[in-house]
């Protein structure tokens, strides 16, 4: 069963590659950085951007629109933000091309050079809180809630596809209020959008917490943050929600009047969820045969496959798999009825093995006499023969098993995986091993940058729902009241 | 009724500009020739994707996506199509901003100075044919019938928001056949979509035809369009096909064992529908009330406003329109009730009427008594109060009423500013009034050039379905075989 991919334990980021590549859903491109997202990869983005798109809508926010260009001085205004972004501008300077008087081809016209450089955004806080200055002039115009799916480009020096890409696909949603407990509340509620979203849809259990100063986005006051566990006890920071204060209200000279008639600059949040969960989807789930997809993000739930040697044969199966077809679409199952006679049964089964179809039907010409049908489940590799009548009503409540199921797998490797560490002895032993680390830390920021430099272990957060518990700090021994989460991270 | 808007018989272009505004669509960013799109223009543009998607997934199109960057060493190698987009690029030249060493902000690192500059994708045929060369090998990987949502950038210097920005966003399906005859049947099944899309969601009757040489997209061998006529008289092309021929195969290399065998360039299509078409919404049907808006692609289709005095009256109203609510929720209708106390009934219904909203259900004391509800339609600005009972199957049929009326009114008024026309003197003439000209052209590139040096029309198409007539051409006199499509445009 092992179709040539890399086992997990031998080279886990060989076997990630190869699964992006069997499962045909993305490849590098010829430009440097950049992916392609095949059609098959795509259409799970497609169902992640719907089913976060209504809770979107649910809470009240609305799509908007805003360039992809950031003229350099606004990405100069708020200063932490420029600092942090500054590295991985990818910059516009001109805008025309021409001939090659020397010669073949195209060369930059020098005379079309932009008077100031547009940055392709890396993230569109500055220019949406540009925008936002002429839309905000009373607490009536708040809360201003907004969210836009696009393309961002950061310039990585080391890509690694929808990990680490310089371009990726993203929502991010940035919101206006005329209280700081509101934007709080806001920033806290699509933390809590992302967590439902990585639970209930992608079937990955996630801890919420929030970033220590040095982790950070640029420009926050605070940061909170999802973070999943891979099938390498690594960490994949997988949504971030901002609270970013009044500091881009301030860079931006964005202020409304109060109730009270009196001028306030506005309170910010942002949030953002990228492609990145791509990666994430792949590594939480997927084995040594290939992809394993949570029902309610695979493009295709259901995959039927005759068995037959003659076209007799397959009339009669086709006959039979008809009023099935129906029934499962009128539950809303998405199915594919696989009858390609350029492909064997047996390389189908195969293949869909690979890109992760959770439930496949078989049927034969002895099934047909048998009013049977071979139902096999992908999260557990099982499969049985189970009688053709009320076989949609079983599909149905399997890929409801299969969800939970591949939950739960996730959430016990996570809890297996998570070590309470009190010495510095345990802590580096414990990390060669992998999985989060539960310790205390002393709240600095030079022990943070002391232990990443040493193990190259991050604080992925400080969960909310950790106890107050006095300890001691693992790395320095000073005193510490809670523990963090300390791992490898993606 | 005029609420300051400039009526269109004064100022056509200034009028548009107002509905934009007033109604909410969109602006102009900071970014030059660059939009934001707001939340009701893009509520709008959703719908127009919902539905496009829904019909290119019909057709057995997948999407899928490709970078946003260009190198221009890709660019160069299809030579009429780089002709044709070199002088509008948008080109990246450098990865990385610095602090500024000689004082504040930020500026471009001159270290990071790129190999090869990246254009951002003003169209995508060249990275996308880079692409298809690893993906086609055999004829059993075609066709390849691919589409992408994304944004696109071409510099225009005079911009207009939605018909000409530098940035728009777009569909770009780009498909590949074993044949030609299969590739010249996808271009046309395409246009059909957009033909059909056009008049039965946007309520706009489209003439579908081809474009003359000078007028094709560049690196095609044939260009079929949708032209559509606007409140002034002028032509706005709306979405365009392209039959590729093996252009962007040869300039790629991109090669299949057909069937016999023997390897064959690729036949290609590429066809696309931007954001534009919200400009083409916008003037086909508005008035100088406002926006004007299909049912179908309204984001609310109908509005309930209460109209009370008292607490105690809204919340009587109130509980009278919840089963209505949820009865036109149930039919699959989108529905505001609007009973926000910060602004009055009659603002309320001057708001809605700007904003273009299909129906509008109004509510007060008197009718709780007689058992009656006004509705009130948009396109005909009509008001008549009717029996509440029954009031759901009634606002739904006239929904629907409202979508042929609208349709049909834009083909009155296309037919009505439809002129033949025999002589140079009378084609003159009647363009100074507006419309669409049938005349006879001798063929020429020279004859086309020189009318719209002239008069500034161009051949908007040669209509599929013109019929074979001999005559002579309107400026030249020479024979012609058949009236072409003359008009000034958009």
């Amino acid at each position: 069963m092992s179709k040539g991919i890399t086992k997990r334990s031998e080279n886990y980021s060989e076997w990630y590659n190869e699964i992006v590549k069997r499962a045909d859903l993305a490849e590098n491109s010829a430009v440097r950085g950049c992916m392609v997202i095949k059609p098959y990869g795509f259409a799970i983005w497609e169902k992640m951007q719907r089913a976060l798109d209504d809770m979107f809508k649910a809470t009240g926010h609305q799509n908007a629109y805003f360039p992809l260009f950031v003229p350099k001085s606004f990405l100069e205004k708020e200063e932490e933000h420029a600092e942090g972004f500054a590295k991985e501008c990818a910059v516009v300077t001109h805008y025309r091309l021409k001939s090659n008087p020397d010669g073949k081809g195209l060369v930059v016209d020098p005379t079309a050079k932009l008077e100031e450089e547009l940055i392709v955004r890396p993230t569109s806080e500055a220019v949406i809180w540009n925008t936002y200055k002429g839309w905000i002039q009373s607490w009536r115009d708040l809360p201003l809630l907004i969210n836009q799916w696009c393309n961002v480009v950061r310039w990585e020096m080391r890509t690694r596809i929808f990990l680490r890409t310089a371009e990726f696909l993203w929502q991010e949603g940035h919101t206006a209020h005329a209280t700081e407990a509101e934007a709080i509340a806001e920033a806290e509620q699509m933390l809590g959008v992302y967590a439902d979203f990585a639970e209930n849809w992608m079937a990955m259990p996630v801890v919420q917490g929030v970033k220590t100063a040095s982790e950070r986005f640029a420009g926050a006051v605070d940061t909170y943050t999802i973070e999943a566990m891979m099938q390498d006890g690594k960490a994949l920071q997988s949504g971030t929600s901002h609270f970013l204060g009044q500091n881009f209200a301030k860079s931006f000279d964005v202020k409304f009047t109060n109730k009270e008639g009196q001028l306030e600059y506005a309170w910010a949040t942002s949030w953002g969820l990228s492609t990145r969960m791509m990666g994430a989807l792949i590594m939480a789930h997927s084995d040594d045969n290939g992809l394993v997809l949570p029902p309610k993000l695979a493009p295709i739930q259901v995959v039927i496959v005759p068995i037959h040697k003659t076209p007799e044969d397959l009339a009669a199966i086709s006959a039979q798999v008809e009023p099935i077809i129906a029934e499962l679409k009128a539950k809303g199952i998405s199915v594919k009825y696989d009858d390609d006679d350029k492909q064997r049964s047996g390389w189908k089964f195969a293949e869909y093995e690979l890109k992760g179809v959770p439930v496949r039907l078989g049927l034969g010409a002895r099934d047909l006499e048998n009013g049977t049908i071979e139902i096999a489940r992908r999260d557990l590799l099982t499969k049985e023969s189970v009688a053709i009548d009320g076989i949609a009503e079983r599909v149905a409540s399997l890929l409801d098993e299969i969800q939970a199921n591949i939950y739960q797998k996730a959430l016990n490797f996570r809890e297996e995986n998570t070590f309470v560490v009190d010495s510095w002895e345990q802590f580096k032993d414990q990390l060669e091993k992998g999985g989060f680390l539960l310790a205390h830390w002393d709240g600095t920021p030079e022990t943070e940058e002391a232990i990443k430099t040493e193990t190259k272990a991050t604080i992925r957060c400080i969960p909310f729902n950790s106890i107050e518990e006095t300890g001691n700090c693992v790395y320095s021994g000073k005193p510490s009241a809670k523990r963090v989460i300390f791992a490898r991270s993606y």
